[in-house]
């Protein structure tokens, strides 16, 4: 019952915004009666964040299972930005960006969604030196990775009001074979 | 009279966000009545709108003008990503995002904002290209013009909920070196 309404949560948010979410919309999609609903989940943040939450892990975890299946050799470094660039560009991401701004004027909000969002960050930075094999003792290499995760980040917001997916292989493709000569330093 | 609804309208948006910015409090904030206000702009949509093409035009402008400013010589590829970060970290990229946001899920919204996104991002590009002194016909420096704005985007997305003006410019003087030299090449 708890992951239905985590679902449904993440579901209204990719379609109809954080503002036009709301807890009868969620129970009803969910098909859970209000009371169970306000047994797991008091107020619409907390939906709205444990559903945020339950959806990045699941993702993040897709992520490391899918750098498993990466290629190695040159065209690695292509894969990894792709893959990056796909995860920052889906449905998931939108929610998440809809969270994000709700939190920038919801002090509440914000006190649960910043400790969230600094998690999330360590974890994808963490995977990203590993699948780009990536030596941050390097001087230059920590800040080249967090350049291309605020890289796909940006793209990621391009990609929510058009579809950017053309653009965003042609960039991160120019991107990596400047990694590739950056990181062989 | 325009141009203090306008006003108005912005500071509602990066103080409230869109769906905390009614046209009442507009009208209340700026001291004008609302049969003035509705003449000049029938719907919210109206107002958002041009609230943020005015502002996002002034911002150009001023852009424009800073870039005169800058220092040729080896610090200057560093002295042009500062100030693009700055700009996309600046309230008025706020406001924009929240346009942004609420436009992905509200299509009479998207069909004002689309073009005026395309517009504005033509714009910067330019402005970026001959603030760097890149040529664009050599094989790859289109994508990371490109690239550049989009990491500038993304920055500015982390921007919102945190200070991050210190990771902000050591990620761009890093990548500045690297700007360098792909530039030369």
């Amino acid at each position: 019952m708890r992951a239905r309404l985590l679902e449904a949560t993440v579901e209204l948010l990719v379609e109809r915004g954080f503002a036009g979410t709301s807890t009868t919309l969620v129970s009803e999609r969910a098909g859970v009666s209000r009371g169970a609903q306000l047994h797991h989940f008091p107020t619409k943040n907390d939906l709205v964040v444990a559903a945020v939450e339950h959806l990045t892990e699941r993702r993040g975890a897709e992520l490391a299972e899918a750098v498993e299946q990466l290629p190695g050799g040159s065209k690695r470094t292509s894969a990894v930005l792709r893959m990056l660039g796909d995860h920052f560009s889906s449905p998931v991401f939108a929610a998440a960006l809809e969270l994000w701004v709700a939190a920038r004027t919801d002090d509440a909000l914000l006190a649960a969604v910043s400790p969230l969002e600094q998690r999330v960050g360590r974890e994808t930075h963490r995977l990203t030196v590993a699948a780009l094999g990536a030596d941050e003792s390097e001087p230059g290499v920590r800040e080249l990775v967090q350049a291309t995760l605020d890289l796909v980040r940006g793209l990621g917001l391009a990609q929510t009001i058009t579809d950017d997916t053309v653009r965003r292989r042609r960039i991160l493709d120019a991107w990596a074979d400047v990694l590739d000569k950056e990181l062989a330093r």
